[in-house]
């Protein structure tokens, strides 16, 4: 324990008092599979009941996806020295097909390891890292394609379904689960995501599990347009500011709001010790961008950047646990003077090393050139492909030109020789991108790159809004979402300012669980509806309580409500701050409603008879005060 | 003075200090039309040159729209116990078709004003109202309907143009000017605003200049599909909380960050000083909701209204010098049950207020009974309708039901009326609404109403996320905005939790001029993008403070950069906080242009020549590093 430089252990002690407590009247509840080790984290929502005004009625519990994995879970004792338990262990070591390391095959990681300099940095409890066995591929799609269900995928079906086939057939919930019909523009989302679905999604490439099995942390979850659509949080350190302590708690703070993945995008110092703390305390997927760290290792310079040194980043990493890596395979040379009009020109961090490599050398990308030895490392650890866009635009000016589609296209190409190798890809998307532009985007990657997930930064619909980035992209991610998007990378308000706080990481990731849930609700995804439902019903009723837990952000709600009515008896209050005691709608609505229960409409038959005949009833019930319709 | 009471002198002097402020790098221009007491304010904002290492190059100010007023010209001196300039007042006398009343003619504006209790809150300033002679008819549609176009149409052809014309033949700005093609969903907008456009538009009603001729001090404005999309900030004090001094302040604090109209939504006490006080020091259109105010006149009983109550309402505040009516004369009975089977009933204050009366009574909405009564009204001081919708869903699950459309086809039935007395319309819309069902909306709404403007609340796209109302919303308006929809009313942080603050009316505000903007982007809106151009064109070029103030809010962009690199330096530096000095990927991207242009080939070239010859030629210059697109 002395080893640990203080500085973390007081951001571990932070942690515990402020992003370990569970969410209000929540608990954590675990849906067991096949196996008993087989235990997928669901949060429900308990509801109070109905007032008796209002009917008196009891409100049942409401179910919600949930990453944030055991830090909300008072069970559960969580140490970061320790990191979390690897739940997936077991799984990976029945498979047979890989092997414990002695230690990290890199340089990098071995020279890492070694020095004592590191101790005081090092997380202390680091596993021998595993690799395929030879000749084995270890990634989900190889198993998928052979028509293995894996336990990850098993997980990933009870996790999406939310025990939707369990409500549907409680009638607590009938009212609950009505919902408008999506408009899916060609998504084939199923009415019941079983393991068999999720196998034949992840076979024929339409969807992934990133999970790296040096990540057994991991609480698996999959990315593709027939499942609900996921977002990605970004940390990482900077040669400017921030430490290791602070991106683990950016990391739990990140997953505790909602990010389905994290996304380390560290390029200060430590890097490798940085990443190493938070895979281990990570129940989400990590993605990297390797030649980030790849460009450290050659002091900055672009042009030093070799093969070599990749690969070893690249094996460093995935023996680190990194599940997902952006590889920027595909800005070649020819597109590289397609940018130089653009009023933006290359924006993409690894699209600018690539290109200055490509021109400094005049040699085509390494990483285009290497793609197959790339794929045979991601499918000794099953790391997934983010192919990454390096030509996205950065203005709307240059939003889908030539060099941004060239691009798309070459992914495409890229996408099917990862295919050959059983290896999983999904592919990065633009950027800046007017609303009327969009769909396009959405389109031609379908197209080109054969429905493998899109991963889509925004797109910022406008330029013109520094500080509320995190606005402009959620409009277009929203759409983009509805489009067929599989995941979102969030936006924060510091965007193209400054590096993200905690609270600029909880209004990027809530605006992207927004965007992502106005998506779910467009495709019609299946029961996505009810969350809104259930809110809406507590809204009506004043259920104060019930409103602010079931929202996105509970304490916020609280907060905004309490600071024009702090009183706690305002909260049971039949009336809000808007309108007051005397003047509310909703009451008036409800003495509206009891009338037309006194004048002998009874909702049960409204529900069963439809719209049309209630209002001839209501004509006939001798009332005589309606209009027949 | 000694009249005005201490609270509001305080609320005075902060108003000075805190929102007359300029924006940084801001001059307030005038561009004089046919007469010299035509002068349409704009913001002009000054950037600095492209530094040597990126050209060297002098960047043209930009122009944008000006809703702030005279509060942020320093020329001007502002004391809100005088009130504003009357700009309009010379116009509205020299068409000699109204006349200045003995004093107020409602019987509750002569009662307020006969009441010695209200001296010390009473505006001291008080004008004499205008109403249209025996026979005449006000209206700028009237006008609009024979040929006229009034000084009022050309204020707002020339504020929509923001010199679009001059920009277009200046050398300096012909690459900010480029811009995508929008999709306009069949809008009809002109390449350039003339004032008989403006006219053309008003007179078929497809267009509204809400400018009550008691509102002299207005800036006139235009609110309509072939326009730049507007936004509404509300404002208002309720039983619970607020004072007029704060909803004064709340009006300024709202057009410096952009609103293009304010409605007045309060119920408290003291409404109509309140309004008084607001309307006096308001540049821009006032509209409110004169149900709520009728109410409070008969202590809150929705049963206790009648048409003279009403209609002295209407009188007494188009007196003031409101600017537009939210009217639910839609409400009819016949839909009142089809909301009983609703998840949120009904949510509008009006819509309620009216079904309640019509319950109680039996009969039919009496707005809708005496609406060619309310339309004489309306046309005597040129008021103008905002037709309300009281069914409008308050939730998700109510989405364009029964009730909802057809209140919709009967504000279309309304707006032929009100037409027929040349009377401005224009059509509130939802609301709660998923993405997918959006665009019914809007296409309802143009058939139903014959593309008289669609005024719509959000809509929010998902119920979940109280606390983010502004993003669930935004995400909506800037979709309806692309639809057709010709302004969106802001929502805060705050809808259904409690009163906005100062803060909650700036991030609505910002979030809906985004999707205003971002609307007009889509649309194809000519010249929308320059201002996105010219940032963009900033931000690459590592022009800090050009970023800032291109910006909605430049105000909190730079407090966003500070937070992580505080110093002045920093401000020109070119790196920034998300990389380090080291690792910039437009500095990267700078060196490829370089490279690029070392290599022969001239920026002019590219822009001139086009991509494929651009890259043709690279592969031409010897450097043979380029393989042919």
């Amino acid at each position: 324990m002395s080893a640990i430089p203080k500085d973390f252990l007081r951001a571990t002690a932070e942690l515990n008092a402020a992003v370990t407590q569970p969410f209000p009247s929540s608990s954590k509840i675990f849906v067991t599979g096949s196996r008993p080790d087989l235990r997928v984290p669901m949060r429900e929502i308990t509801q109070q009941p109905t007032a008796a005004g209002f009917g008196n009625e009891q409100n049942p519990p409401v179910t919600v996806y949930d990453c944030s994995g055991p830090y909300t879970d008072p069970a559960m004792h969580i140490d970061l020295l320790q990191g979390l338990a690897g739940v997936r262990s077991a799984w990976i070591e029945a498979r047979g097909d890989s092997e414990p390391l002695a230690g990290p095959s890199s340089d990098y990681g071995r020279a890492r390891a070694a020095d004592p300099a590191l101790a005081s940095l090092r997380f202390e409890h680091i596993r021998a890292p595993r690799r395929a066995r030879a000749g084995a591929n270890v990634t989900q799609m190889h198993y998928a394609r052979r028509g293995i269900v894996t336990p990850e995928m098993e997980f990933v079906a009870i996790r999406e379904s939310l025990r939707l086939q369990q409500l549907r057939e409680d009638p607590r919930y009938r009212k609950l689960l009505r919902q408008h019909p999506g408009q899916s523009f060609g998504a084939a989302i199923p009415n019941e995501i079983t393991p068999e679905f999720v196998r034949a999604e992840v076979a024929r490439g339409r969807a992934i599990i990133p999970a790296n099995i040096n990540h057994p942390e991991l609480e698996p979850m999959i990315i593709g347009r027939n499942f609900l659509v996921k977002i990605n949080g970004n940390l990482g350190n900077s040669a400017v500011t921030s430490s290791i302590a602070e991106e683990v708690e950016k990391m739990v703070w990140g997953i505790r709001w909602g990010a389905d993945t994290i996304m380390d995008l560290s390029t200060g110092k430590n890097i490798h010790e940085t990443r190493e703390w938070i895979i281990r305390n990570a129940p989400v997927p990590i993605g990297t961008v390797p030649i980030y760290q790849a460009l450290e290792k050659v002091d900055g310079k672009a042009e030093a950047l070799n093969w070599e040194i990749f690969r070893d980043t690249l094996i460093e990493q995935a023996e680190q646990g990194v599940d997902y890596f952006t590889i920027h395979a595909g800005v070649l040379l020819r597109y590289v003077p397609l940018t130089a009009d653009r009023v933006t020109g290359i924006v993409s961090r690894g699209g600018s090393i690539m290109a200055k490599w490509c021109l400094a050398h005049h040699q085509e990308n390494f990483l285009y050139t290497h793609f197959d030895e790339i794929c045979e490392i991601m499918k000794a650890y099953d790391v997934s492909f983010s192919l990454g866009d390096g030509l996205r635009p950065g203005s709307l000016a240059d939003a889908n030109d030539a060099a941004q589609f060239g691009e798309l296209e070459t992914l495409g190409e890229l996408t099917q020789k990862a295919w050959a190798h059983d290896v999983q890809v999904m592919i990065e998307g633009p950027g800046h991108v007017p609303m009327q532009m969009i769909k396009e985007n959405m389109d031609k990657e379908l197209v080109d790159c054969f429905e493998a997930p899109f991963y889509t930064l925004g797109p910022l619909t406008t330029d013109i809004a520094p500080g509320y980035d995190h606005i402009t992209s959620g409009i277009g991610a929203a759409q983009i979402g509805w489009y067929g998007c599989a995941m979102l990378c969030y936006v924060t308000p510091k965007e193209h300012l400054g590096l993200p706080n905690k609270q600029d990481v909880r209004e990027g990731i809530i605006t992207y669980k927004i965007a992502a849930h106005a998506a779910d609700l467009a495709k019609g995804h299946p029961g996505a509806q009810l969350r809104d439902n259930a809110l809406s019903k507590a809204r009506f009723e004043f259920r104060w309580e019930d409103q602010f837990n079931l929202g996105l952000d509970p304490e916020r709600a609280r907060e905004y409500h309490d600071a024009t009515l702090p009183k706690e008896s305002a909260k049971v209050a039949h009336f809000c701050s808007m309108c007051g005691p005397h003047f509310c709608s909703m009451k008036i609505t409800q003495d509206v409603r009891d009338y037309a229960a006194s004048q002998g409409l009874k909702a049960e038959d409204a529900l069963t008879r439809g719209m049309e005949t209630k209002a001839e009833e209501f004509v006939n019930t001798g009332a005589e005060i309606y209009h027949k319709v």
